[in-house]
């Protein structure tokens, strides 16, 4: 398969320590710090807070994502 | 399999660089342009924005789109 | 396993660059002419056009069907 | 493992050319002839109808039915 | 991993050619005598009906359910 | 990946013809006797009953469960 | 693949016999002691309670949580 030389998880790698917005499947969002991540897109986030509608939810502190929830991951 | 010698992912190598529109699984789309993807049709958009029912929902800059979250990918 | 010698992917292979008509997951529809598909069924429509329960909704184009969203594929 | 003599593909083996039902996920069901299938359970239908909640729906003609959506095959 | 002499297949096999009750995914129920199965837990099932909320919708006669689509099998 | 030397499935062998509290995916909860498990999570339970909301609804009598529908398990 | 040198487990071993909130997907939750996990992120939960929206549900004592159930796991 014919791919370009810059790759998806490369985003992930730049966004390491710093803010992401999280999208998880069934309207579920993550804010908080990169502080972790695997092949799998499993994701650790420090400092995270959870949002509904874009209203705060909760706060989690230090979370564990697992991959398969995440529908998008965006730096701020 | 007989297959035809023009393939799907064909697509994404053209678009790179250019606008294009991505509809999600749970009616989310994404536009902005094509940045990089790979085998697993993950996806990075830059300038992108979020859209519900067609309509702009949120600015999102750069994001990392999960392949398995996919329904379709359109050159704009 | 015992299988006959017509394949469904035959199908496919018989259809290409004729108009079909594919129903996706969740009540989406997309219907043009098949330019491409591997063996995920990843699928490639020319001319497509996106409906919702029959009725026209967008104007696609060229448009990147991913397989796993696929429920059936039927020429026209 | 044990496993019985005859198996499961065996139904698909013997409905050849003959009439089936095949409902599929999200309420949606097709009848015809069965045409081809692989180890997948992706299906060929010949001469086949869209039904919901057993009303007629939609000619179909040929159809390619995704083997992952199939609830049952049932042959007439 | 440590596991008991008895294997959750066993039922199956123990059931074979008796009547079963199969649920599956969707609140759709069939009842019938099992007449094989395999590894992936496809079902076909002989002198089968459908089942809706405990009430008979449909006579299947033979039916093959696909095993993805089961969330229990419990013999008679 | 460094694993605590206490295995999950151990408690699925600490719980061998103990009664058990399942809940599976969609609201559906399994009460019962746990009487063999295997690597896919599949269960089978004895002297089973299903269960709606905290509610009896069914006497299922012995029962396989398929893995993949399973949410949790938790001794009595 | 770049990866870093924490890994996303790392917060599973970390939290080894500590509190942690787990939210699985369709909206159920459980707190308790993390007291074991394999790759598949299958968690076993000391003194867990189940929680909907928040509110105490059902006290679970042990309990094994599938890991494809997991959305994410946050120590307390």
């Amino acid at each position: 398969m014919a791919e370009n030389a810059k790759r998806p998880f490369d985003v992930l790698n730049g966004a390491l320590n710093k803010n992401v917005l999280i999208k998880l499947k069934g309207d579920t969002e993550v804010r908080g710090e990169l502080a972790s991540f695997d092949v799998h897109m499993n994701l650790v986030i420090e400092n995270g807070e959870e949002l509904h509608n874009g209203e705060h939810k909760r706060k989690l502190g230090t979370v564990l994502l697992r991959g398969d929830t995440v529908v998008y991951v965006s730096p701020a």
